[in-house]
């Protein structure tokens, strides 16, 4: 018997291409930056906290795509970002960055592009890749995410990077645009995500959506997308749950 | 012992990604448009000869394409090319377009999506995966090059498609956007082609280069590109040759 594609039923499509946020869905990036931070602290003969210095280097990403979003920026990549953003996180923690080794830094920006999937993930993927196309839809850049999937295993069959829509989620043309490289209407994309903000977006943009709970991505004490704040498509505890629920 | 990439002696860089050319070069375009044409002929009650009407159609292509690369005409993808030629080619041979079914002819025109791999191709792209990133560098659109890639089996890590670059090969912006998308320096970047012409141009564009035998690609007849017409740094009669020269 074929393969029955799941029909979504907000968009009243067929699925054909299962598309991932990538940081907090898929790989766990509090861990695997909080582990290169101490590594890179204990070079140095420095204290620095991993798991803090993990948190206030990812809470400079929203403001930093912010400018970009709205237009007072041009277009600069995701590790672009992430390399200034990481200078001023260093300066919150004591430590001026331009007395240190700039390739050293250079390698643990790098970081992003090592960052461990969850257990899940790569089973996952893999479940789902038999009767779906998968990819990431994230603000990572193209080599960001190529390094990660070779890094992780992750089993894409295409990556279309923020440097190829040259925009950045939540905006519309980010979703739209990724469709558009898929030759797919936006109904038969289906966004999975373990953020209700990304997912909203996603659906105002025409797109199915999948919640995927990921409630320590900000460690023990997490407070935000403990459970789905919309009525998604489908709501799984992990990647392998939703291979599940989508027939794969 | 950590594994060494291969250092291209034209460009004084060990190699990190080996990117393909693909029709020609990674399927065989003929024999699979050939089998299509012919089944789609049949359907119809109708003869036409798959060898000469796939030729008649890729003939069309390098035509096609110059309008776009001299700005004569805006970009549209392959896709869209194919499907005008299509018209063309079958008036060509007698069957006027107009006259027939709109969804049969566009599946006959994703007949290029679904192109049979030559025979070494997937385990010599397995191989160099190992040791190397491995993509198309091709003119194709990236759902075309997804599909295929689904359904020849084909391991790519990444798919750079045309409508990403937004150019056609020869041009050197096709080559240099898409060492940019990698991160990468031209000089570490390696095309594979069977085609000389692409090799030149490759090389200009500051890429390594390797000649892939493929003697039968325009069919038992052919007499273009049956050996390598400069010194390319790699000369291989196969995908998995080349992953041997490679190290990988």
């Amino acid at each position: 018997m074929r393969f029955q594609p799941y029909r979504s039923p907000s968009t009243g499509r067929p699925v054909r291409a299962v598309l991932f946020d990538t940081f907090g869905t898929v790989v766990d990036w509090r861990t695997g930056v909080a582990r290169e931070v101490a590594a890179f602290a204990a070079r140095l003969g420095k204290e620095l906290d991993g798991e803090a210095f993990a948190d206030d280097w990812r809470a400079l990403y929203q403001p930093a795509m912010e400018a970009i979003r709205s237009g007072s920026r041009g277009f600069v990549t995701l590790d672009t970002l992430h390399r200034e953003n990481l200078d001023q996180a260093l300066r919150q923690h004591g430590v001026e960055p331009d007395r240190l080794d700039t390739a050293g830094l250079e390698e643990l920006n790098k970081s992003w592009h090592r960052l461990p999937p969850w257990p899940d993930s790569v089973a996952g993927l893999a479940a789902i890749r038999r009767g779906y196309i998968v990819g990431p839809l994230s603000n990572g850049n193209t080599s960001l995410l190529l390094d990660m999937a070779r890094n992780a295993g992750l089993p894409w069959d295409v990556i279309i990077g923020s440097d190829m829509t040259r925009t950045y989620k939540p905006l519309p043309q980010a979703y739209l645009r990724t469709a558009e490289f898929l030759d797919l209407e936006p109904g038969e994309v289906m966004l999975a995500a373990a953020h209700n903000s990304d997912l909203h977006s996603a659906r105002e943009a025409g797109l199915a959506t999948a919640f995927v709970a990921r409630p320590t991505e900000y460690g023990p004490g997490q407070m935000a997308d403990l459970a789905p704040e919309g009525d998604w498509d489908l709501v799984a505890s992990s990647v392998t749950e939703l291979a599940d629920r989508l027939g794969a």
